[in-house]
């Protein structure tokens, strides 16, 4: 059978979610507490990569087994073997054919920003600057980045040649709270660290360091060198990831 | 001069406010950046300890230094060297015969429970229990604490016979949240793991394994053998410590 889980974590104490050799990651950590459970090596394939210190509110994944647990056996035996920062929501039984990263249609990801620098538990939730943004600005500048765009100037350099980057962001919110900023991204994928360039990018549009229009320059360049703006990756939350079954 | 400090802190890192060898302290961070900015060991003084994961939302501590900078020169120049998990709040000098610790009139303490079990960010800042309190039996029986009591039963065991056990504690609530139930402890001293005895007391009443009148027993007994609640230490904050010159 194949189980499509659900799993939230703080990714502060990991080294994102892929297996490394001597590095705690959040898929090694679950693949160690399944392969405890089934008594032999258990693999799982996530949705996607997160990077280091990147949270999840609701990453996915599945693993392949002929075991069968009820969905609250499941949860129960994975957290109780879980580190306290990793938590199981669901587990359910998907069609054959499901694939964690394949059959994705959309992802959401937030990015917080807080004025709130003194405050010691927002370290490593939040990014911190205490100067003022321009929410209406940011707005204007996050409109560009509606839409299909080949996103070139927004990912790493480091870009595999034969992957496209033609992506479609379908919603892009920058919403003010009372001491912090969320920004929230949804599309049918990102790039490596695009989310973060984006995110920084629209920061510096709302301190003024930036106009409204030279980011839809640098977006129009689809050149790797234009960007040189990445967010710290502590206030990135993969929210959801969205299938067509859930429809 | 002498200088009276408030700093906050995420407690999880760290093996408590003590100084302790080999393990990681806040008052060793605070020293550490202190004697950095000094150029020789300063040592601070606390208006008393915190234990390993346990957070503080204002503690305080004083030292004495012959260097004259501004508040915000010394806030800017500490913080930079401490660890983003402690925080400065405030700095001023204060009368040359102020103790943090001899000094402090009252403190306040507030302890957290969440039934949001399965939120991996709240598991280093919150107690956790899905069960449902009742939060009326809570407050029935946290009203025997209020007044000036001896609190031997509600103290570790290894506790020095010297010291008087005779505490008055002017505020006991119990609020309930959303998803969480906050209890807030305010008096003129606690003994040691006093707030957290007095916590899980309180939980076990609202879990109905305890009555609200054997809370009032235990109290009257004295007698250290009758409490073996403690709640986790990651619930609890040092929220202010009050001083005469306050007032």
């Amino acid at each position: 059978m194949i189980y499509k889980c659900v799993v939230a974590y703080d990714g502060s104490a990991y080294n994102g979610w892929q297996v490394q050799p001597n590095c705690p990651s959040i898929q090694e950590q679950i693949e160690k507490a399944l392969s405890k459970i089934h008594e032999e090596r258990i693999m799982i394939v996530g949705s996607g990569r997160t990077d280091a210190a990147v949270h999840a509110l609701g990453q996915v994944f599945h693993f392949e087994s002929t075991m069968c647990l009820e969905e609250n056996q499941w949860i129960q035996a994975l957290n109780r073997l879980l580190p306290r920062d990793i938590r199981l929501l669901s587990v359910q039984v998907a069609k054959d054919d499901f694939h964690a990263r394949f059959s994705a249609i959309s992802k959401r990801y937030d990015y917080y920003i807080t004025n709130d620098v003194s405050n010691p538990f927002l370290q490593k939730y939040m990014a911190r600057d205490n100067r003022i943004l321009n929410i209406e600005k940011m707005r204007e500048a996050a409109s560009f980045f509606l839409g299909t765009h080949d996103f070139t100037s927004f990912t790493s350099s480091k870009i595999d040649q034969r992957k496209t980057r033609i992506k479609t962001i379908t919603r892009v919110e920058v919403i003010s709270h009372e001491r912090h900023v969320q920004m929230i991204f949804e599309g049918d994928g990102f790039l490596r660290y695009m989310v973060r360039m984006m995110a920084q990018t629209l920061i510096e549009v709302g301190l003024g360091q930036l106009s409204v229009e030279e980011v839809n320059v640098m977006l129009e360049a689809k050149n790797k060198h234009v960007c040189h703006y990445k967010a710290d990756a502590c206030g990135l939350y993969l929210v959801k990831v969205n299938y067509e079954e859930d429809e």
